[in-house]
């Protein structure tokens, strides 16, 4: 199979992002403490973002405003709007940030672009994507950027048939087994999966799910040349 | 000059939306007025909204964090989390609000149809746009869908070298002059206003700078037939 399009995840496949997430969870954690000792703070959270998911998408706008409820329902409105004027500080802060690249990114994608056709497909917040994109000055690299409310089957066969892209010729990159690695191989294209320090709740996916071939997990992305040579 | 592919905006070009800002807003007034009689609420959030552009974007989560940011702001801190979360609940309802369509939207848009290639651009939010449209029930109509995180030259220069679409061949429709007739006109494309009852401050165009020719103004959707008919 001559592989000619490589798609690569975004967060926590380029560049970090969950742990910008979980830092500033430990502090609301903390902030709301504060008020009510004994509330279970981070169990609360997930359940209000899962509940939100379906109003608000993905995104760090998102989890702002879902930290903001979950801070006034476990005080029962008893914070002050100064600790929420806080939260609203932190989830400023982590839109700002500078995009902090993984291990070995810059060089990796270097090498490939002259030899692969390369997008970057990924999920999240339109506005805050391309700002992080811009700011990780890996923009020249990639032929095309598909920013998604939600990587699934579906939308991955959007993207294949808009482009002309034959599953087969196609590997995804990234550290998401539900939306990178299923989906892809779901269609007949190829995955290569790099797990990430840190992984979100909502994507686990229980081990009989996994597709037995069509893919395979490496631990940096440094290896990816070798597996793209060997297919 | 045979017009191939027609673009159209979204927010109050086919489905309302200031409207939706402006009764949330006005809600908003009257809160923050209770524990700040004098302050001029629409202006300062006006200007937190403006201040945010470049860390949120545009949308209705954008809009919710700037509401709660000027009303803690506004009151120094006095607003009761209850309020607070009065807030967050108009967020909620916008998003999920039912996509009430414009006079003559659905008629025209299914004429229209089968005559040229129809693309909706829209700019905003990725997720909220995604669910109006789904709402809207309009889809079907559209051979392809661009959610923007800006309206500029640069990104309808970049739909056209993406779709293979010649300038001369594109007709853009929308209530903006800034974000569609404008760039589309300066590209060498056609645009047709159709101007929506309220406009937002941030969009206004001075006369002088409007192009003297390549666009032209209709009162309502309905008479587009007839101005592509035309050209």
């Amino acid at each position: 199979m001559p592989v000619r399009v490589v798609g690569f995840d975004g967060d926590d496949t380029l560049w970090h992002s969950e742990t910008r997430f979980h830092v500033t969870q430990r502090e609301f954690g903390e902030l709301v403490r504060r008020h009510v000792p004994d509330a279970d703070v981070a169990t609360r959270l997930a359940e209000v973002e899962l509940q939100n998911l379906s109003i608000y998408g993905y995104g760090v706008k998102s989890f702002t405003l879902s930290m903001l409820e979950t801070a006034i329902e476990l005080t029962e409105a008893r914070i002050p709007a100064s600790d929420l004027d806080v939260i609203l500080g932190w989830g400023k802060r982590m839109l700002m940030e500078p995009t902090e690249l993984l291990d070995g990114v810059e060089e990796t994608l270097k090498g490939l672009a002259g030899r692969f056709d390369m997008l970057l497909i990924t999920k999240g917040d339109l506005f805050d994507q391309e700002s992080k994109l811009a700011r990780s000055g890996l923009g020249e690299n990639f032929s095309g950027v598909e920013i998604l409310s939600e990587k699934d089957v579906d939308a991955y066969g959007a993207i294949f048939k808009r482009r002309a892209i034959r599953p087969q010729d196609f590997v995804m990159v990234g550290n998401s087994l539900r939306s990178d690695v299923l989906p892809a191989v779901t269609l007949g294209a190829y995955a290569v999966h790099i797990p990430y320090e840190v992984t979100w709740q909502h994507e686990h996916v229980p081990d009989e799910q996994l597709p037995r071939e069509g893919w395979r997990r490496v631990a940096s992305i440094r290896e990816l040349p070798g597996v793209l040579a060997s297919l």
